[in-house]
């Protein structure tokens, strides 16, 4: 299959005269998860990872994604012509180094210029310049075969009320204008949905999993556009965005319309705004290029959120706890499957009034399925659990409160001492960055170390960041706070500061092996304020026991034991009095100090 | 007489009609140390910190210094009217905000442009362009009154030989050229002396401590002219310049000479090129800004260069136990002051065959005195040492092999439970930085919390970084690697690579109590490579015992106390056989395992 559509795109190719084609999982958003609109690649070559790009040329066709990916591209793609490019690892050409030996003052590149972001094509202009080739961005050269390619969505629109979102949409347009008038911008094109839903506080569903929904924005000193298809707003939605002094137009209404804006100097990000939009401005505007600045402004949790993000960090705790300690009586007894297992947990998150939906798919992996860093169970591959080895559950929920993200290896009945101490060394990862303390001014990548060295000691090592920002009812993985000692990007370099919650998901992954993976979701609260200035530590959002059927106390230093126990009392204290009270007191024993 | 020289320095500004004067202590190359012709701001306020920047209104007069400095500075600049700014405190205003408030249309700014990188020249002129003030960089104001002003330094140059610069001068311009030629530059301006004497291979001795001589060089495909003062140049020097193609021209020479290039496209490092060179460029020179080609270059040490540095730091290593053995044995005995304690130090050193300088003016601070960072003791002001309390000596050697920089705070008798609790917290920081391993891509940045987590955990820090990257036989200070979680710039945000030297010197402060560092130097080398890639790790050029008179093993966790008895036992074993033997035999007790 994969051959033959591959085959249907060099044709494609030879029609518009491309010599290579280039296509991303991106949407015109430049979003982390799309809509099934988008994937393209996945119905080219199979692979069904989140980051992929593809090159396509008459004799090569190569995919590119990074670590989280490699076991299951590998997978995926064997049998196909397609070559796995391993980003990041030594030796392995990144994409642009692929184009520049591929390209010549006598080819074309083609590619879809919407699902690039302009500093993408910016670049890839550049190495075209250099090497003299041609440029053909405005064809999607996969649409004349893609028949089956799904509608864009156009879900339920709704208003996240200010006791959920803890700040007006007036007050943040507010808060955008004064940094505009800082930068000396009179317009504003905003293209990140996630950035978009938050701005005007509101909710859509038009990606699995992120309630966000299809939209641009347009703001200037006195007026803001909303470029999104109205079909599904309500009259009460209308209604608030004319209060709001918000003019609705069509989607793809925003290309036409930036054409005939008035404004001179407009803040875009060049990251995120597609490069085709950036065409389209008339020829007076200047380009102020920045991070949008709603980025930050959504990465600080108010004081409403953070409260609420607590509420709802203890429900999806019940759920967990209740999910392990069904789990762990279960096996052996009842049948069940990975797919079962997640359902099931599925089932106590439904049992939490505000539930949502499932911030993300269930990634709920047997023993070597859990190398696999993001693997997802399925229907169509039922794995049966057994009661030996272990099982990774990383899941998340998104309630009216906020959203979570939680991961637990649990030991489902003998594993060896390796996994033992593999887990112990994972914990260690965890509880050391957990624990820390540091000054105002410090980035998530000063931090890093503290999950990694443990690893680093042995040579080890994860293949992502060892934590992400969460988004509040949003992707639940947003910017730009994160740890990770090597960001993609200079702007994610930014300080610590109360209120913004970043995972802490370091883990071990041994292909054909197993998977271990401990997160926990840590906010930024304040320290001692000393004459060293003011210090900063975290709070453990997260409610859920660490197994301590894979845990060796001795292999943990004083410190780290003393942390451990100090989040199993929390957890018990916390949890107890929401728990059935066979679970509570199951938990007591789970969460004993050690 | 700091009044009188305020007052004579306004009547100069009012001769020249500026209202704001800045002075900052820097010579025309942007060196760290500076020669004493430049000491314009000790001689207008007394104070000797070697980070120093003034600037003089009509109303006020405020000095900058950093967190090294902020306990001297108050003492040296108490009963003046100049006002003390500690940078880096929260709420203190920077050189750059004080401008801002202080400047209007109707103001002039004036300093010597000479002294002034071109990026901060650039900044203020930005400034006072928004201000609307004018700027008058020509002239030198405290030149007409500062009569005793030291005459620019010309001491003798002399030859690096190969088989201790481990790669000739032509090798070396080969590589820059190479460098030039991958950035299309057809002229390189390199001013830093320490790079100018590593490029040449040369030395000299015009700054105190730092063996470089004052000059330019100017470079291109295919010449290489030295503006360097001949006067001291031998036969044998000229000659060697001459065979390496190298024209000397008198020092002074560059600002004329660069008007009449020819070059196109010419590299300068704006953080270290003074403002008033550049102005010299004929209009055609575009300039190319990046850091100095030289300076990375300069940082990775070659093998050479390694091989050398460990025969100096054992040679280096006996001189500091010898002394630690001596001060432990007179202490109480014989009467010994700070100074002294340094001269006898200086006498170990000495013994060394390829000995040739200290690479600083070495601190020896008793008790409270340890706490001011940078400390230095004097003549003038002789402190007796007691058995009681400790001895903070951090001291280095240039040696013919390489050069050194050590600290140890050393026990002369009791001390208190505070001093030892804190003694081994910085032991704790140095030790855990010490045992890092690290994947191929990590930067100093990243390492930095391993030093600093164990203050931190207690509001506590301290306020300089936790260690700088050092020369070979140049400035013991050297960029761009450093263990620093907040580079002063992104260009020192390179990644550590084998041959990198940097010292690891965590320590704790107390005004008027007492301070504590403990400093070895740290060899980057290569540890495993694995399917993650290739890790390095830190090897301990360092040999000196640390005082175990104040180490509480039970307050460092198992990995660091066996990290602190592996370094007690290479110590040992390195030391003794070059020791007499009662020192060995003492030196055995003093590297015990605990």
């Amino acid at each position: 299959m994969t051959k033959n559509r591959l085959n249907r795109l060099r044709i494609e190719m030879d029609k518009a005269g491309v010599d290579v084609y280039v296509m991303t999982l991106a949407d015109y958003h430049m979003s982390e998860y799309v809509g099934d609109y988008f994937k393209e690649i996945e119905f080219i070559s199979g692979f069904t990872g989140t980051n992929a790009t593809m090159v396509v040329t008459h004799e090569e066709a190569g995919l590119w994604t990074d670590g989280r990916y490699f076991i299951q591209a590998r997978q995926q793609l064997s049998g196909t012509t397609i070559r796995l490019y391993e980003e990041g690892t030594e030796g392995v050409p990144t994409v642009m180094e692929f184009l520049e030996k591929h390209l010549s003052d006598k080819s074309t590149l083609g590619f879809d210029g919407r699902i690039f972001s302009l500093e993408w094509y910016e670049k890839v202009q550049k190495l075209c310049d250099a090497k003299g080739a041609m440029m053909l961005t405005d064809e999607n050269l996969v649409s004349p075969f893609f028949k089956k390619r799904p509608p864009l969505p156009q879900n339920k629109v709704w208003i996240l009320e200010d006791k959920y979102s803890g700040r007006s949409c007036a007050d943040k347009l507010k808060d955008v204008r004064a940094v505009m008038k800082e930068r000396g911008a009179d317009g504003f094109l905003l293209t990140s949905l996630y950035d978009i839903a938050w701005l005007l506080n509101l909710r859509g569903d038009d990606i699995h999993c992120v309630p966000v929904f299809m939209s641009y924005l347009y703001m200037t000193m006195d007026s803001c556009t909303l470029y999104a298809d109205s079909r599904d707003f309500d009259e009460s939605l209308m209604k608030y965005l004319s209060a709001e002094g918000i003019v609705q137009r069509p989607y793809d209404r925003v290309y036409s319309d930036l054409n005939h804006i008035s404004e001179k100097n407009v803040i875009i990000d060049p990251r995120v705004v597609n490069s085709e939009l950036v065409n389209e401005f008339p020829s007076q505007v200047k380009l102020i290029r920045c991070e949008n600045p709603t980025r930050l402004m959504k990465a600080v949790k108010n004081p409403v959120e953070v409260a609420n993000t607590r509420k709802a960090h203890l429900e999806d705790g019940v759920a967990v706890t209740r999910f392990i300690y069904w789990l762990k009586h279960s096996i052996g007894v009842e049948e069940i499957t990975e797919m079962s297992a997640a359902d099931k947990l599925l089932e106590f998150r439904k049992a939490a009034l505000d539930f949502l939906d499932i911030s993300f798919d269930t990634i709920s992996a047997y023993r070597e399925n859990a190398a696999l860093m993001h693997y997802e169970p399925g229907h169509d591959h039922e794995v049966e659990l057994h009661p030996e080895g272990m099982l990774l559950v990383d899941s998340g929920g998104h309630y009216l409160n906020g959203t979570t993200d939680v991961t637990r290896t649990i030991v489902l009945g003998d594993i060896s001492d390796k996994e033992k101490e593999c887990f112990t060394r994972v914990l260690r990862s965890h509880l050391r960055l957990l624990g820390a303390h540091f000054p105002k001014g410090v980035c998530g990548a000063n931090l890093d170390v503290l999950a990694r060295g443990p690893m680093w000691d042995l040579g080890l090592d994860y293949r992502c960041g060892t934590g992400h920002g969460v988004g509040h009812i949003l992707n639940v993985h947003e910017g730009p706070n994160a740890f990770r000692w090597n960001p993609k990007n200079p702007d994610d370099l930014v300080p610590l500061v109360p209120g913004m919650i970043t995972s802490d998901e370091p883990g071990l992954y041994f292909e054909d092996e197993f998977g271990i993976r401990t997160e926990s979701e840590l906010l930024v609260v304040e320290d001692q304020k000393t004459e060293y200035g003011q210090f900063y530590r975290f709070e453990d959002l997260t409610y859920a026991p660490i197994d301590l059927d894979a845990v060796i106390p001795e292999k943990l230093t004083q410190y780290e034991r003393k942390a451990l126990n100090a989040y199993h009392a929390d957890v018990y204290e916390a949890l107890a009095p929401l728990l059935p009270k066979e679970e509570a007191a199951w938990l007591k024993e789970a969460t004993r100090a050690v």
